[in-house]
């Protein structure tokens, strides 16, 4: 299959580039590097992205910025980071590659385990990993052709501890080697709509 | 307590304002009728009402708009209707109304059941839904002076099937009485955190 990842160059995305590369053809795309660069912010770049790739088989996302901060400090501009990024940027990538998507092909989105079990600091990613559990299982039964989509939903990686760490004390981390794991059977299997948790 | 129904002159809203009259102050808000009036998407109007109403015990919110449509025919656009209404309008009256919620107050929020029961032209709707129950679970945690916020997430409502029903075909209806209860345990319980789903 050729499968599109989006946030390759991420502590999730570069493991689940890993893990696919043994059987399939991976179409790396960053932020800045790269085979292909995209800000999913922007539907223009959105769609050029995909008029430069090409048809493919799968797409998957580990990309999306979010507001990390104080809730008293939280006003419409924090939240809209998250909206604008990390929700929209997904849900344009799968209303917009649709149009590039083979039948029976598969969209995997990221949320995580905030939308479920909150930090502090944390609501501005859980309202946005709520938003794309919901729109995940929304979306299955609408797509047409075979095509497929779920999320993956890990909890803090281990890998990225040093940099989250202080925001999820006591969370017990998921090493990205079973994270990356949760999108291979995403991308392979055939389950849809689903919300896969990796806790 | 000092109670403020925002969508007062909708069928949940009217039934809400009903329920709580016979123990409460209600202060009814409506986009276009009612003691006061309010553009949710708009968050000088949001201001501007929490200026004139002064400080509340209580605001429910039974108000927000989603786009309805073939998921084939959604891009970002009508995505937008939803995060602009009925999720960020929603959320922007928690984050302004703080300022003059008092102590010990309450917030009691709108999604429904789409956010777990997808149907055909419902994805943005589920997302927005999905997106305002994490959201409560959140914002819950990181509130301060006792301030509580809770969801009500309904079932398609029995009086509103002759404007619905064609879209929730083999859903059980759920007549408004019993939603208005479920507002009711919000704004005179403990609860916080909980979306409360009556289905």
């Amino acid at each position: 299959m050729r499968v599109v990842v989006v946030g390759a160059t991420g502590t999730i995305g570069k493991a689940v580039c890993q893990i696919l590369r043994d059987q399939h053809e991976v179409v790396a795309v960053g932020h800045r590097h790269g085979d292909h660069t995209v800000d999913i912010k922007d539907q223009n770049s959105i769609r050029k992205l995909f008029e430069s790739i090409g048809h493919f088989d799968g797409l998957v996302c580990a990309a999306g910025k979010v507001h990390f901060g104080d809730f008293a400090q939280l006003g419409d501009r924090e939240m809209r980071v998250g909206l604008d990024d990390k929700l929209m940027g997904q849900v344009n990538l799968v209303l917009i590659g649709r149009q590039f998507i083979n039948d029976q092909g598969s969209f995997t989105l990221t949320s995580g385990v905030l939308s479920h079990d909150p930090i502090r600091y944390g609501a501005a990613a859980s309202l946005v990993n709520g938003a794309i559990d919901a729109f995940v299982r929304a979306a299955a039964i609408e797509l047409t052709r075979g095509i497929r989509i779920n999320a993956i939903s890990p909890g803090v990686v281990t890998e990225s501890l040093p940099a989250f760490g202080k925001f999820f004390r006591g969370h017990e981390a998921v090493p990205v080697a079973r994270v990356a794991n949760a999108y291979l059977k995403s991308v392979e299997g055939l389950l849809t709509g689903q919300v896969i948790k990796v806790v």
